[in-house]
């Protein structure tokens, strides 16, 4: 790495938001209050299959604080939530599809007594069969929400002639976001015809379509205000549109502010999931260890409704060769109708749970052929000018084998057969794995990879931004603040992100896919530009004629020709006596891209993220517990904007992909879901966090802002198979399932120890 | 007139807030209510002149819904107003200069309450000597505010050589500005640090300068948004500014939203008013009826503090001559302190005071020559590459000879001499008067002559705009949308515009100077051009690809071309789909122009807009009541954008000017208004309108968007000089002053009978 020329770009910029959240002084979705705001609970189908056929209020309908309950005949718009399809109601009318969906909204005017009420009122309806298994709804056609292919060469014929062949069969469970702050939507009618809704979410825009669908306004007349949001991790991608419809429609009704905000239990039933999975891939190589063909299966369980399971499922598929320079590739991909909670988006969309299959997989294959495992993937993985499963070329910004390197170098790696376990009952192995993360939306969802920035420079010198893109905690008001003011030559202080305001900036899509930085810096870039020709001509002009010499320097705030100095402020001041243009609206359009959806062939990404982990784990060969000691990653996301923030998300990552893969078990039985809550579903938290070695090789992508790709997901997407791989190595068991819960390997042990 | 070739301008498009309005639903200032909100009224000085000891809260401390008093001493900013310069202290620190001056800010928890407690509050202080004289205060050079010249050959001599000369002094009192709603802001602070304060106001941008100013806030965290505005008049211009301060400095203290909404009396008493004006004027003629030589002494009592007199009196005092083609110039104006409420913008802006003066005396030349006072007019008016009295040259749209030709024509004009009155103790006669306003700031306020728009069309085809002026109730919003339908070909009720918020646009000056169809307009049509580019290519490529033969048309929302047809909103579902940016910033900056405040010559306005009217009056003689029949006017204000809306502002501003010269008298004794309401103080309503016959004499201006110029003042300025003319021809009285109160009126009859 060359030394930084830049005065804010790639430096540890403290986190901007951080006084307004240790003190205190965030105003998140509960803590705003409005005159007159009334309370809504959701009324839920009681069964995982319902036909509903009247709400009774009787018990509740005198008390005083009851206002009144919102039915699907109340809907004024459209009874169908947009997401993708329409298909799911945002109130149901006739059949109930999983158990907690929406059927009612009570409102009252007591928050607490709210959901005394809602527990009171009867939901008249007829229980129905239910199917919670995804091999049998595929059965029938029409409980295929979507299905993909990727093909190319011949994969099937391929595979035949290979040296070495490995397949099998691999199933994951859910995994919940654990965002510390619930879904939370307050909606506002106001008497001259317009709502506002202010809500926890990663994508106001999601939820500017839903309250137009539900209410039956154009887009100018709704306004999505998003509150400080307190997590995100996908679980606030689509699902917070449908709290924030349901609040808008309640105001709409009341013509009063009405204010939704879901208890954990309800959060945990009706929100979105990571998809199950189930999957079965067959790698072949040749005698020389290089894969010649890779087959795929790949299921997911969508859940009730399709929702984003079509996206989730389409990167899943255009990821699930992994990261390898493969000719045969053939990939089938389904996701299917159950009568269960609807899954959708979560870090990593679809690519966590193919990437542990193939990760197991090609581990096994290495050993199989008797390869090492790290030098087997160094001999396949994707370089500069390699084709990907899709046949994509890959043309620069690729440090996957420097990443190898890094965490080999890092770690025991070749004295991983003789690490010391903390005690005799314990075994201790290292695994790997890799992966790779087509940054943004992709071309299935290229219409809307695009985003806006406003960027509006006050007279004192001060600078607001809106973007249309979101911070979830993730810091993105912070990196993004350092690329605007790199732009600018601004002091870091002087700029403020505004919460983000669907009236203000144009729609810029989710923020979703590890897209902000490219896309929303992208377009702070571009509304930067006009405004930076104006500051560094008009700071040119002023040290000019104060007698500069020289070239002019621009650095943290300053400019300076020879000994001559003035402030940013200063030339601030100046730039509006010459009445100039400082307030611009940037907008930024990722690279156009071919994509054959029939054959999954062309150019399925603008650009690709790369990871790669170690894992050293222990196994307690008695109680089957697992304990991973330390994590080694490497990481190239292109331009590291800040060193430190950019460590918080990749430990972060690292933490949760650990935790889906030992900890997390969701349990729902009979189509009821058994642990909604944290008592009984277990999920890592800082304390469980183990050691860890992160780096960051940077690889830069030309159209980045910057140079930057994106970080968010990689980070979580290859854990589990590390993880799992070096418990193979630790306890020589085959592992084909996720999470590692300590009673399923000690069946293994047991099993193997028995066939010793 | 040649044929309109638009779909939009130039058109009687119905008020887009007619609905809202009409129907109750829009939200003023007063109707927003806030959480845990609380009421602050204003302690005012009890005395025209006194230093402020302390402020005895003994009375009212213990009260329940008491909750503070807050003092100059809790500022947390400057305590100095921004508004041109910074003497006039937001709250009484030591000497108040005026009586009603605000001293302090009572917090209550109940609205009526907070007034009542108000009145309990004791304001410790010493009453002290005061002066409400402006004669006697020009003795202390210190009292004058500014003073400018304009000197344009040498008058001094040019008047020795005329055949005919006139000369008299003339008195105008104060105007109150009557809106219907009150002064009203609320702050609210928000725990995040920014506040945000709702306002019925003009010019949002110069509160965002006030609460910067009070309490130490960047910009960049003050929000400020205009409320639906019931009137203005320049009364909502810049003294919004200290109440929406004292509401966000209120919130800002107390951590709770602040409503301050003023009474009709306190609004009276504190609140800016037109000048009361004295003026000397002398005009010479050669023997052939050509004016040879103005000269003008112009004084304005600008009360206490200087706030706008400066800008007010250098309006009036480039446009004192009169639009009149006269070599020899000489004009001096002051502006002079006094303790009496401070004096500011009000429709015309320093305009109708001298205007007042210059037509009344340019009838009485004409008299004195024996010409008729059209003919004389017609003679010496400005025209095509005439010099102004500040030399600028008049290159085109100028449509004063036309105009007075219209008034002519639709009057009885030739036939004035042989009215019949009403009644035999009656007197009829016509006077007329004749105008120009430079439209916009002019080379005196030029810095702050620009204006943002932000155009937003959403994928549903709806359309938001927020620009940076305000709607107060003379029809921007309608005019703005006709433009923006226009420009994009999009039906007009797809666009709204949202309330005006500083956090959107960028500072765009003040809503005065008749500049919002121009400035905004303009902003609107910069925003617009690059999104009217990609719809029409959508359009034409949309229209060749289902076959369209020949030209493109665009027309009402429609596209076609031969046959076939493609509608708004589905060539914006195209554009959509290609990605295209349909959200712009728009910015518009007034053509530069080159004046020197020295000797008052120059460019002083970008453009001209012109008015003559005539008065057809009956005068009782034997009560001095003056009786307007009515009124013939004719304006050129370059393109009419919507006819309608046009005719009703040149309604309301010749009503206006009506009121000001026939009943409007408020009394100020000892420094104490006497008459601080609508009991005491009369004001034309919509009852007294008089017959009217009013026509548009359209001059395309090449920089108005889609030629227009600005029209808002206009139509007041000259009215009270056709009146006093028909009043002299009426009765052969010689009037010098306005109101032209019976009494006064009265006592000129009968000098005039004593005198036979």
């Amino acid at each position: 790495m060359s030394k930084n020329k830049y005065s804010f770009v790639g430096r540890d910029i403290e986190r901007v938001d951080a006084d307004v959240k240790l003190l205190g002084k965030a105003v998140y979705g509960d803590d705003l209050s409005f005159a007159d705001m009334l309370y809504g609970v959701m009324i839920r189908s009681p069964y995982p299959r319902a036909r509903i056929k009247s709400i009774d209020i009787s018990a509740v309908e005198d008390d005083k604080d009851f206002v009144r309950v919102i039915t699907a005949s109340d809907i004024l718009g459209k009874n169908g939530w947009p997401v993708l399809d329409d298909t799911y109601p945002f109130l149901v009318s006739d059949i109930a599809e999983f158990h907690s969906q929406p059927v009612a909204i009570l409102v009252a005017k007591n928050n607490f007594k709210a959901r005394e009420l809602a527990k009171k009122v009867n939901v008249v309806c007829d229980k129905l069969d239910f199917n919670d298994d995804i091999f049998e709804s595929m059965k029938d056609k029409k409980n295929i929400f979507s299905n993909f292919v990727v093909k190319k060469g011949n994969a099937l014929e391929e595979i035949k002639k290979c040296e070495y062949v490995v397949e099998k069969e691999f199933h994951t469970n859910y995994q919940v976001h654990s965002y510390l702050e619930p879904q939370v939507a307050t909606g506002v009618f106001s008497d001259d015809g317009t709502i506002t809704v202010y809500s926890s979410t990663q994508c106001p825009f999601y939820i500017l379509d839903a309250v137009c669908a539900v209410t039956g306004f154009t887009a100018n007349k709704v306004r999505i205000i998003q509150t400080v949001t307190g997590g995100g991790f996908g679980g606030k991608e689509d699902v917070p549109a449908l709290v924030g419809a349901h609040a808008a429609l309640a105001s709409y009704i009341t013509r009063k502010p009405v204010r939704i905000c879901y208890d954990r239990a309800e959060d945990f039933r009706a929100m979105s999931k990571r998809h199950p999975s189930y999957s079965k891939v067959v790698y072949g190589a040749d005698k020389n260890g290089r894969i010649k063909a890779c087959i795929v299966k790949y299921i997911l369980d969508g859940g009730a409704y399709s929702t984003l399971s079509p996206l989730v499922l389409w990167r899943g598929t255009i990821h699930a060769a992994g990261p390898y320079d493969i000719d045969n590739v053939l990939i089938e991909s389904y996701a299917v109708k159950t009568n269960k909670v609807p899954c959708g988006a979560f870090r990593g969309f679809g690519q966590p749970q193919i990437s542990f299959s193939t990760e197991s997989l090609i581990d096994d294959l290495a050993e199989k052929i008797g390869m090492d495992p790290l030098d087997f993937r160094l001999k396949n993985i994707l370089k500069k000018n390699s084709l990907t499963a899709t046949s994509q070329k890959i043309t620069e910004s690729i440090g996957l084998s420097d990443l190898i390197k890094t965490v080999r170098k890092n770690s025991n790696w070749y004295n991983r057969k003789n690490l010391t376990p903390s005690s005799p009952n314990k075994k201790r192995g290292l695994g790997c794995s890799i992966a790779y993360y087509g940054v943004g939306l992709g071309a299935k969802g290229k219409l809307l990879d695009r985003a806006g920035a406003y960027l509006n420079v006050y007279k004192d010198g001060s600078v607001c931004i809106n973007i249309g893109n979101t911070e979830m905690g993730q810091g993105a008001f912070t990196v993004l603040s350092q690329i605007a003011s790199e732009m600018i030559n601004c002091p870091i202080k002087n700029i403020r992100f505004a919460e983000v305001d669907t009236s203000k900036v144009p729609d810029s899509g989710p923020t979703v896919a590890s897209r902000t930085t490219l896309m929303s810096g992208n377009a702070i870039i571009e509304a930067a530009k006009p405004i930076r020709k104006n500051i560094f001509k008009t700071a040119y002009d002023m040290l000019k004629l104060s007698g500069g010499k020289g070239i002019m320097i621009a650095s943290d705030g300053l400019f300076s020709m020879g000994d001559k100095v003035v402030k940013f402020n200063d030339v601030i001041k100046e730039c509006f006596n010459k009445r100039m243009k400082m307030s611009e609206q940037g907008w930024y359009v990722s690279p156009d891209t071919s994509f054959n959806i029939e054959n999954g062939q062309g150019e399925a990404y603008i650009v690709y993220s790369y990871a790669a982990n170690i894992a050293d784990v222990e196994i307690d060969t008695e109680t089957g517990v697992i304990d991973v000691k330390k994590i080694y990653s490497a990481f190239d996301v292109g331009r590291v904007v800040n060193p430190s923030l950019a460590m918080g998300q990749a430990q972060g990552g690292v933490l949760q992909g650990m935790s889906w893969a030992v900890y997390e078990n969701l349990v729902i039985n009979d189509g009821v879901m058994k642990n909604p809550g944290f008592t009984d579903y277990i999920v890592a938290t800082s304390l469980d966090m183990p050691d860890y070695d992160i780096e960051f090789v940077e690889k830069y992508y030309s159209n980045g802002p910057y140079k930057a790709k994106g970080l968010g997901e990689l980070p979580l997407i290859a854990v589990s198979g590390a993880v799992r791989n070096a418990v193979k190595n630790a306890a020589g068991i085959d592992i084909t399932y996720l999470p590692l819960l300590p009673e399923k390997n000690l069946k293994l042990i047991k099993l193997r120890n028995n066939n010793r």
